[in-house]
């Protein structure tokens, strides 16, 4: 243990970074809000509750198809707001700059962040910023934290909720992100350029949530894609998960881009999709109401939580037989936000 | 201007930090929260008023004479969220990490934030932890952002508050934190080590808000030191200030270290002292209380603000006469915080 080091692989979302947790975080930190887990935390205050997430963005490329490091940024941290059920009330942006970063480039990124925020209907109210000299960080890293308002009088989305019986549902295709990362970084050329879904979820989200009363589970699927996500959920809610791989949408150049790298579409990470788990009697509303929303039209009803077995997600796949669908194990794609 | 690159002066905290927020920051996100650019923004909603802050260190070294980054990271976001007259309620700790880093020195990091976040009163509630490649980052930074509460039956010390008359009180010693890391850098050796001042002054700050109904304004004067705070709020408040030299306590190390090194130790960055304006009948009343408690114990009145001239802030020196005190113009220490 004493010789032991950081890897990628313990900030690739997957089973390393859960092992970095558990080991050094959780024991210090430990107390059940932190214990949660959730893409944000619930915090109570005198006047009420409000949902509390952060993240730092060291995506490479800065810019990519889709979008940039800005875009991802305030996308990544509404979207963990509006996981949890909240309405993004505010947003704060730090900065970690490169001596030498152009200036031209950080203001391009700033006016994504400023069109993305504003999209989102929520203002970006405090920041800072850092420089370091050259060769002590890449370009720029950015870090964003919200808040938002969790109503008070409806259960909360949380992900020890899924119960057997309830649909799982996908807001619209999987892997452009992570794909468009991917071959940029490769230089592969596709006949139409693979483009990061990257988005803010806000309003999609609170479509369904007018909708539907009670949403069980929500949860955008970032690193480690949707499998990372339909595992954690299962896990957290002691259930098992049967998803049909059929009903799961992926654009046919993700696809193709997925298969010459080879790797598992389900793997992926995505900047613009949510998952949702609700009640059967609630999955048509639930779809509806998604695909009524432009980020939402692909929505899709991807499969059931089952009792067991507890803990597990199975894939049904094109040929009728069910797999295990894993978490990825290792480090998939570093820097892919 | 499209040639223009971004400096290490830029993060200095000092006048180009000032000019890439009006160039680049405040045009695309202007709001009226960002604009009044206190250490941290009030967030109004439905259940009352919260303070919110971020902050992310890049210190180097990132252990250090009576710290670590870790320390420092809960320090900073503490202090601003008591310098807003907030109670902290819950903060959030994202870490870039560099692949390689020792596994031991991260498990130091991580206990010292869970020590001072108890020593200060608050839980780290959410997190988030990236790793980046060798030579993509140095070792680790670390964002903080917290969320305070802030009272609703009193008024709010602000930046433009200062008034005519009013007492400018410094609660310790300045410069330490500063020169401990300098050096430390520089592998300069003292009788006595110099230490960093880093602590969380949310208990101090307490004890003066329950003895002064109205503290006027409150900074922790970080980057660009004791100078770069008295004259952003001079210059807020459209006042003048008056500050006595022989007043200002400094440690006889530093003082001798600052004069080794040409440095002018109101310029030093600080990490466990708060600088209080507040009227003149209440200024004996708040030096008690931060007397009382062992983190004001050299808590001293160290000026007064005046009328004139608007936005600038005169020393009075040893010798009787009164000079200009300008902010820092440079990079004059990069990686201190």
């Amino acid at each position: 243990m004493a010789d032991q080091i950081i890897l990628l692989a313990h900030g690739a979302g997957g089973m390393k970074s859960a092992e970095l947790l558990q080991d050094v975080f959780l024991p210090e930190f430990g107390n059940s809000t932190l214990a949660q887990l959730g893409d944000a935390a619930v915090i109570e205050h005198p006047g009420g509750k409000v949902a509390f997430t952060t993240d730092s963005f060291v995506i490479d490329p800065i810019e990519f198809p889709g979008g940039n490091i800005g875009k991802l940024a305030i996308c990544g941290t509404v979207n963990d707001l509006a996981a949890a059920g909240a309405t993004p009330l505010a947003i704060s942006a730090a900065f970690i700059l490169e001596e030498g970063l152009p200036y031209d480039v950080l203001r391009r990124i700033v006016a994504a962040m400023a069109r993305t925020a504003e999209m989102a209907g929520v203002p970006i109210v405090t920041g800072d910023t850092k420089v370091v000299p050259r060769g002590s960080a890449d370009k720029i890293f950015i870090n964003t934290t919200g808040i938002g308002s969790l109503p008070t009088d409806r259960p909360l989305p949380a992900p020890d909720r899924a119960t057997p019986g309830d649909a799982i549902i996908l807001s619209g295709t999987i892997a452009d992100h992570g794909m468009a990362i991917m071959t940029s970084r490769e230089g592969l050329v596709f006949p139409s350029a693979i483009e990061s879904d990257c988005a803010p979820l806000a309003q999609m989200v609170a479509a369904v949530m007018a909708a539907v009363p009670d949403i069980h589970c929500m949860r955008d699927p970032t690193r480690g894609g949707l499998a990372a996500v339909l595992n954690e959920l299962a896990g957290q809610s002691k259930v098992g998960m049967e998803v049909v791989d059929a009903d799961i949408p992926v654009n046919a150049d993700v696809r193709v881009a997925c298969e010459l790298l080879g790797i598992d579409p389900l793997h992926v990470a995505n900047e613009g999709k949510m998952v949702l788990i609700v009640p059967a009697e609630s999955a048509d509303a639930a779809l509806a109401a998604l695909q009524s929303h432009p980020l939402g039209k692909n929505a899709s009803i991807i499969g059931q939580v089952t009792d067991k077995p507890v803990g597990r997600v199975h894939l049904r796949t094109a040929l009728g037989s069910l797999r295990i669908l894993d978490i990825p194990a290792g480090d998939i794609l570093p820097r892919i936000c």
